[in-house]
């Protein structure tokens, strides 16, 4: 197991939300879970923000450090709408960069807080654009919070919220589903973004956590944009009204938290956050994630070049902020 | 016309929201409509506290206040669910204290969040519990929203979501409906509780929304008790999901807002709030939205009487606090 401390941090200063920078796994796991949910937003918010400008630096020192960064990592990971692809389209420069990573012998995921398709529908459709991936590639929440319930609980009876990809990939591992509206106690529910929501769902989990029951969802997203460019209702957006009405904060398992990094980081073997590098454009989500996981993380800032007057959270701060992947691709040899 | 000052407000200074204390009422209206929504939470949690032990002063010589400004009112309002009923059953002491009230002339209205039933449904379930009341007694959101919207855009063209009555109502108020779905621009979007709320729904008034179509809610309530004691989603619950996407806070119309305490002070053609006392269970709803309204309030705290460590914020502050209806009954005479 890894220490949560930050590279540099000195020994003994804990990062945020963490007790100690002891690296003890079962400590580590008590403090994480008290955190999921509310805590990885504070710890996004709550910080006192540093200028973008001291995040940009100088835009060609970036392009080479983070290329540098890249070579010395032993994985990199994505993430995929407004990185690797916009709307339907393939980002220009991905395809090189992918192929020059994977010549260099790194590891390749794809970490996606997309709550209703799972990794071999996302696989079939980077196949399309033009990008061959193989399905394990693809970190998806849908199919990855079943392997955070099974740590979190065991194998565990679940009401579900959700896809029809999320109910069967959470009984694929392991878990039993019964209907929402059943009698029958759950030991948790699982909210996903569900296109089928409505107000009588709204009414039966409210119910559930009347009871007690403890409610996770796969994502903290508010919306996603659509093929048009329109706000694409997300999980976020659904369980607002759980949290309105009970005043209580949802627990998620997706970026910001750590979870799914660390599971991409199982997946390939790797115990050693800082040899991972997290690609992406949402600083709240991809970096703000890789970082509460200890990785080395590069910024995405596409062509809403941010003002320099913006502030951004500590918590958010980029190791090194590139406009898209076409800078970095152009450079390489 | 009313001015906007609190009696006792020293001249020149304003009540919270508004500008001056002069009574011009086109200033006034201006100031109010940049205030809804929330301008009127704030006014009700930003305040500083005061102790509750300080409102509830002596029992015993709250209710002969109480019981004193209700003789020198001319109407009073009262809140329906926690203050007149309870569930199916009629508060102890309601029939006799209304009785009373209306053998010394005074008028009575009860003004209720309730965006699901029209006044004739709400009078129907009233004479059911033994409460024969006038169906024009009841003021509920349901059916005033649409004498709002006529002041503020005259007649106007609505998309709705609510209540087969929400629709009515809007329509005999003189405005055009035109499906959610349709193609067609509205001139504002409604909302008030819809059991057939849905994910289509809540994507078609984001679209709205993002379209710059202005959206008013019924009322800001999250959820009210069921018969089972249990939460059900109410408006604001529904609405949530917008404010949270859009960052945007959506205005609102019933309690706390003054609005719907202003049709009924018209109805009963009087125009000095300080004639009126405002009668309810909720600080933040009947409370706050009296004395935004400029009218007297009594605070029944029910059988859950708050700890004298309680703060209560200056804007929900009542004249007079007793527990309930029949403590003011048993004293009349």
């Amino acid at each position: 197991m890894f220490c949560r401390c930050r590279p540099g941090n000195r020994a003994g200063k804990p990062s945020a939300g963490y007790r100690a920078c002891r690296c003890g796994a079962d400590n580590r796991r008590l403090v994480r879970y008290r955190n999921a949910g509310c805590g990885w937003e504070k710890a996004a918010v709550g910080k006192k923000g540093l200028r973008v400008m001291q995040v940009l630096k100088n835009g060609d020192r970036s392009v080479s450090g983070a290329l540098e960064m890249l070579l010395n990592a032993e994985a990199v990971f994505f993430d995929l709408d407004g990185c690797v692809y916009f709307g339907e389209r393939l980002a220009d420069g991905a395809l090189t960069l992918l192929e020059w990573l994977q010549g260099r012998g790194k590891m390749i995921r794809f970490v996606t807080n997309n709550s209703t398709d799972t990794g071999a529908q996302v696989a079939a459709r980077l196949s399309h654009m033009g990008l061959k991936t193989p399905s394990e590639q693809v970190m998806t929440a849908t199919e990855l919070i079943g392997l955070h319930l099974l740590k979190l609980y065991d194998r565990t009876t679940l009401k579900v919220i959700g896809s029809r990809s999320l109910h069967t990939a959470l009984e694929r591992a392991g878990h039993r589903l019964v209907p929402l509206y059943s009698m029958e106690r759950a030991d948790a529910v699982v909210i996903g973004r569900d296109t089928a929501y409505d107000y009588s769902k709204l009414q039966a989990v409210l119910e559930e956590m009347d009871k007690g029951t403890p409610v996770l969802a796969t994502n903290p997203d508010l919306f996603h944009p659509g093929s048009r460019g329109e706000k694409v209702p997300e999980t976020g957006a659904l369980y607002s009204a759980f949290e309105a009405i009970t005043g209580r904060k949802v627990n998620y398992f997706g970026k910001p938290a750590p979870y799914m990094f660390e599971l991409a980081m199982e997946h390939c073997g790797i115990k050693s956050p800082e040899l991972c590098v997290m690609i992406g454009d949402n600083l709240q989500t991809d970096i703000a994630g890789g970082r509460s996981a200890g990785m080395k993380t590069i910024w995405l800032y596409g062509a809403n070049r941010p003002s320099p007057d913006n502030q951004v959270p500590l918590s958010c701060r980029p190791d090194f902020a590139v406009p898209d992947l076409q800078s970095l691709s152009a450079r390489i040899e």
